[in-house]
């Protein structure tokens, strides 16, 4: 019986994919769940990869069919879910069996859970990729106890997505740094996708393009800089025909977005951290109003729309490709940084080449750049990713690009929260002399609050007067 | 002995303030500070006022110096110390002693509080205007049970600020609802400041006045639309002269602005609500990008400046405040929106209308506007700020001017993202047709997340293909 190499509880759409994915590479799985019907039924839809997998029916079936010493995998719902699975199935094991929570949990979830659990071994990974990524190939970002890692490393390399020969599962850091390297994944896709959307919109709104052209546009720029799973799939949707009507499928789509709330996460940390992440924050801000569609609605009936329409070659699509270029740099700029900036405050020592190396497959944001993000940072794991020679050299390009875009939308009524907040990102990261000496003289006027003086010199008040 | 009509525990300076405010409009106060010194040496310096206080020694001698049933007012540091006084104090007391928060809590440690209060009276209040408001007339928000507001409603009155014959001094709701509605105060407060450091931008390097210009300016608008506080100041730091130099203030001032975190506070409770702030996230943002002064000068030397210089006639001084006059409006919007919700979300019933008439006084923000803006909301308690027809007709006046200020900030290199965080939001919510339908046929492809069909119909999934 104890034969297998590994055990998986919970067998929902991304357990299922991912045991199947582990037995896909030659690795014996135990699996569990909690309605014994799903297990038998996986059970018998597993095909050739059935002879691998031993369905149990009970919680100390699963453990005795595991080698020792165990590793099990918990694909349950994030939340109090995992609380109680730990709590049932922890005194079944025994003190070196190792638990690994594979969910969507909040990081800080996962720091309180490798504090409690102690001298027993306890990983959390972040596994992104959606269900075609568990089944065929995740990014899966790891925080532990670097060698309860390692035991079982050559399972999770085996079924994680391959770049160019590397596997895209890495070791980030102790306790929840997998899981918080997720999280700041989920906010850069948000920002990414945002971008994206805001770019459709000029397209559409402003110069008036059709869903076909829209589609050749998307598809042309992932053969360039651009290239990326975000950019081929929006080329994808935009060239989707709605079965029922004929009609272009982005035409039939409600213009409200959803969130499981991971980009909320992402935003509320930063804020803790102080680290300022402006294109994430308006993307988080951009799903929120775009469910307020009544609200919405009543504004144009008040205010009017427009003007949208931009004269021909206003801006050109090469100008608008430069736009989302260096508008993406600066959104992962801003994502590398809060990473850099949790890593000393959490003393994580997270390695900033290897998370964009993590990331160049398997994941949603996958794309080219993030290769040469990861050679940036491996060059300066310091630096601020704007300033790496290679992304300043495209930024330099490109920001004339963003301002036209920024400026044209601004005049012709198009909403752009995200590039134009990355505009006003990049423009503040290059000016030596800010305004905030505006703030903090009304600081000192109305608080007492103070301020140091440009030539180092004693009396931090002003001599306000009344 | 036990005359005392009222107590004060802690004397820092918004203490010290508040009871010389209260003997001032003729209450006898009984005080008690954790050093005695502190509290022997505020007594000897309150001149006439003397009279009127009782300074003790003890907790017990503070106790036993005021009427029953007693109320006292806890002025010391938000946090741990306010829990600590508490514990001390409660023992103290009879059950129908009324112990009143007036520090800058956390509105989710006010809840706390009050639930372990039980049924011995507690209230939390906001009070904001710094020291000279809390010594001359704060503006004060209180939470908790209204009929423990109601026993010491008439000392709080008599010490607020007052608008045109009226107190600004109003229960809000139960619980943190009045430290919650300060959290606000403060988020609005910092991007006011914010879009008012972006206009001083915009004349100093854009436009190249010097201070005395930009002075007379701001001292121009004061009496306008834009009439309020925040403006007023900034014209007197804009005016004044540094007396070690003769260079004017505003030279001398070091660019990184500082925060006590209440603007961080409330972006976060807003990203828990959902509510869409973003020129308030921007304006914390920017006090983050302030303080990277080292990498804002490396960006400088790698990216450079400007072209900040904007030709004579690009933009007009009133074509500025136009800009002004919509963000800010903008602004408000957002920050009642955010009340809205949270009024909604945790059952608070919070009075929008009576909101805007407390910050009319005594606070930081206080303002012409927002006098029109209880008028506005007092007509339609559950609309959005920017349709109330005042205000529509405002912002239909001026949002063209808020384009031609972004679009041209955009183009010279000068930073705006409040401004223009504060435009984006405007054309989102009056685009009835935007573009999360990209976003959601992103998400539906990646994801199987789904999305709704704009004619109601089922097929809720893409025929996306591969």
């Amino acid at each position: 019986m104890s034969n297998a190499e590994i055990g998986l509880i919970g067998l929902g759409t991304m357990g299922a994919a991912l045991a199947l994915n582990i037995a896909d590479n030659g690795f014996d799985i135990a699996v569990w769940n909690r309605t014994a019907a799903t297990t038998k039924a996986f059970h018998n839809d597993a095909g050739e990869l059935a002879a691998r997998i031993t369905p149990t029916e009970t919680l100390e079936q699963l453990v005795a069919a595991i080698a020792k010493p165990r590793a099990i995998i918990l694909m349950v719902p994030a939340g109090a879910a995992v609380d109680e699975q730990i709590a049932a199935l922890r005194p079944l094991l025994d003190d070196d069996d190792l638990i690994i929570d594979a969910g969507n949990a909040n990081f800080h979830d996962t720091n309180r859970r490798a504090q409690e659990a102690g001298d027993k071994p306890f990983l959390g990974i972040g596994v992104s990729g959606g269900e075609e990524g568990a089944r065929f190939g995740p990014s899966i970002m790891g925080g532990g106890q670097r060698q309860h890692w390692d035991r079982v490393a050559h399972i999770l390399t085996a079924i994680a997505a391959d770049y160019d020969g590397t596997a895209c599962a890495t070791w980030m850091g102790q306790e929840g740094a997998g899981h918080f390297v997720k999280a700041v994944h989920n906010g850069i896709e948000y920002a990414d996708m945002q971008m994206i959307a805001e770019t459709y919109g000029i397209m559409r709104d402003g110069l008036g393009l059709d869903h076909g052209k829209i589609a050749a546009i998307f598809a042309a720029w992932d053969k360039g800089p651009l290239q990326s799973y975000l950019i081929e799939i929006s080329g994808k949707v935009a060239a989707a025909t709605d079965p029922q009507t004929d009609a272009p499928m982005l035409d039939v789509i409600v213009d409200a977005a959803g969130q499981k709330g991971t980009g909320r996460w992402t935003a509320i940390e930063a804020q803790h951290l102080a680290a300022p992440i402006p294109a994430i924050e308006a993307a988080v801000v951009a799903r929120n109003l775009s469910s307020q569609r009544d609200l919405r609605a009543a504004g144009e009936t008040l205010f009017g729309t427009g003007p949208h329409h931009m004269p021909h070659d206003t801006l050109s699509i090469e100008t608008l490709e430069g736009a989302l270029i260096a508008g993406k740099i600066l959104c992962y700029a801003q994502g590398f940084g809060m990473i850099a900036k949790a890593s000393a405050q959490f003393g994580w020592a997270l390695p900033l080449p290897e998370i964009a190396k993590v990331w160049r497959a398997g994941c949603i944001i996958r794309s080219a750049m993030l290769d040469d993000m990861a050679d940036a940072l491996a060059a300066d794991p310091d630096g601020n990713l704007m300033h790496a020679p290679a992304f300043a050299t495209l930024l330099k390009e490109r920001h004339g690009q963003l301002r036209q875009v920024v400026a044209q939308a601004a005049l012709h009524g198009i909403a752009l929260p995200a590039l134009s907040s990355g505009l006003a990102y990049f423009d503040a990261m290059r000016t030596a002399r800010g305004t905030a000496n505006m703030i903090q003289g009304q600081r000192d006027f109305f608080g007492a609050h103070g301020f140091a003086r440009v030539d180092g010199g004693e009396g931090h008040h002003g001599p306000w007067g009344s």
